[in-house]
């Protein structure tokens, strides 16, 4: 028998859906990108599909995590791989399963947050599943969205000479959940005793990175505006380095990435000082960012300097087995995807 | 605060959605029937979507459910909806969480019932996401189909006069739950004794009626080719009665059953014998079955009659509060949804 570990989390669906064939001209696209995509107009709309699927003790820690903003973010990071195939999101369908310690006002909690992400970008909930469970909390989103055909952005479409671009900046959801992470442990070191408050004063951007992260529709709308179709596009959910190379893989390039272009907020940077941590790492690696990460013709290079919050940080190279970083000091290392693969 | 199960199932998802307001126009229907309707074409093809949650020890027990059944019955579940709303299932989307007891064998094993169905029924899996639990194992499946404006049935359009059917036979999948569950009770109470088989000679049809239930897309081709759209439909998962009474409520009318039109299969009567159970709560009440239960107009009497696998059972009332069941000797019951909720 095979440990499902050995495999982790992408080979193992690869490993199950690798046999599978298409039958239906419906399908345009199945497994493998950040959503599906259908075709059920016969003409350029196309339908985009997406699920998650968040578990309590592996996604998401109820300790830390009000109910509100776990809704919000289950919803959110769903609306995220629509926006990162340049797609709209229009429906989501809720599933979730409770166990008996759940009230009916803490669902509304949660639902509460679900409904203001829906609302915040204009998506209906349509439907959904509830149910009884024995163990923890079960969420599982699935979302429905426009694309059009010519326009929607998938992961194996970078180019040679392709600028790298990032959206907003890196690794702030990372140290949100070091900060979380660090006042549960000295709350259960104090026997969770009265009065212990956690020490929260100044990290309330890091705080809502993690818990309250925001889709990135604006930049969907700029990059619309602008006229600029990316040529590839993921959003940031496991970390930079694992994103970019998975575009790599998927177009059959290589990359260069300069790590003085890496955007990262002021704030990420204290903290990591504070936890003494490597600042890059974080940002390389941390993940749940939320951002979008995405390839555009050298041509661009002008429109995209004009757009606020995309940042350059490096470009594609033909070459499919160079994965570089080059540093501040201007050494070269190679890019590993240590994201956190939940296995 | 409230406890959620004096909400029950569809209490809770009406108390958690009912403020929703849709703000798409490609959002047709939302939450309340077998699928939401969907429009991406801006012509009268529909987009269906469809989800259901699965959770160990809530819905299926794995002591007796070998894991290429569940797969294959966790997709059937799905696309029994999509018929259900008189269309096509085209897109499935998995989403499976796994503890670390189960091997990548195991999770092959749940694939293969899955494409299986899939196989059966021409749709085509096209995402989904894997992760670890912490917990038993979590399979949410999502399912898209294909329907036609004009055609697509809501639980809404039962009008006063028309005949209620159903297709194949009730009962059978609860009767086979039963067999399992004495039969784990035996082999529990005997400490899983080596050499204790379980007794299951005779019982397969029963058996498989639960573990391995068919959606009907034969029901819905053999309507549609007879050129009947039914005025409302829902499959069988909780039970007639309670599925029979969802018809009423949203269409607004009230229905007349007849017991002794009920079918029921010789072998679940049998079964019902030798447990000393009362047959017609079984099949009223068991749920499972997956067959279809639907309304057509009084003039398709002749049609319907003429097609194998569909009997008429009873006719649909103007009286919103008749919903009486005619017993064999004449005598009139209240039909009661005692349905299983799931909490």
């Amino acid at each position: 028998m095979s440990e499902i570990s050995t495999l982790g989390e992408f080979g193992l669906i690869d490993h199950l859906t690798k046999t599978i064939k298409l039958e239906n001209s419906s399908t345009i696209k199945g497994v493998g990108d950040d959503a599906a995509i259908l075709d059920y107009s016969g003409k350029d709309s196309r339908v985009l599909v997406t699920t998650d699927l968040l578990l309590e003790g592996i996604h998401f820690d109820l300790t830390y995590v009000p109910l509100k903003h776990l809704g919000y973010k289950a919803a959110m990071v769903n609306f995220s791989d629509i926006y990162a195939m340049n797609g709209m999101p229009k429906q989501i369908t809720v599933s979730i399963g409770v166990s008996s310690r759940f009230q009916t006002e803490d669902l509304e909690e949660l639902y509460d947050g679900i409904k203001l992400a829906c609302e915040r970008h204009k998506v209906d909930l349509v439907g959904g599943d509830t149910s009884a469970s024995v163990t923890g909390l079960t969420i599982s989103i699935t979302c429905i969205g426009y694309g059009k055909e010519g326009k929607i952005v998938c992961r194996n479409g970078a180019k040679n000479t392709d600028i790298i671009c990032v959206s907003g900046n890196l690794g702030a959801a990372y140290m949100g959940l070091q900060i979380l992470e660090r006042e549960k442990a000295l709350f259960q070191n104090n026997n969770g005793e009265e009065g212990m408050q956690p020490d929260f004063a100044g990290k309330e951007y890091l705080l809502e990175r993690q818990l309250k992260p925001e889709a990135r529709r604006d930049i969907i709308e700029k990059l619309d505006k602008a006229g600029i179709v990316p040529t590839a596009m993921m959003d940031i959910s496991d970390g930079l380095s694992s994103e970019l190379l998975h575009i790599c893989k998927e177009s059959k390039v290589g990359c260069r990435v300069y790590e003085d272009k890496i955007p990262i907020d002021y704030e990420t940077a204290v903290q990591a000082e504070e936890f003494n941590m490597n600042l890059v790492t974080a940002a390389l690696n941390g993940g749940e960012d939320y951002e979008l990460l995405f390839t555009v013709p050298l041509s661009s290079h002008e429109k995209i300097n004009e757009i606020e919050g995309i940042k350059a940080i490096g470009y594609i190279t033909a070459d499919e087995n160079e994965k570089v970083m080059v540093t501040r000091d201007g050494a070269e290392m190679t890019l590993k995807a240590q994201g956190w693969t939940g296995f």
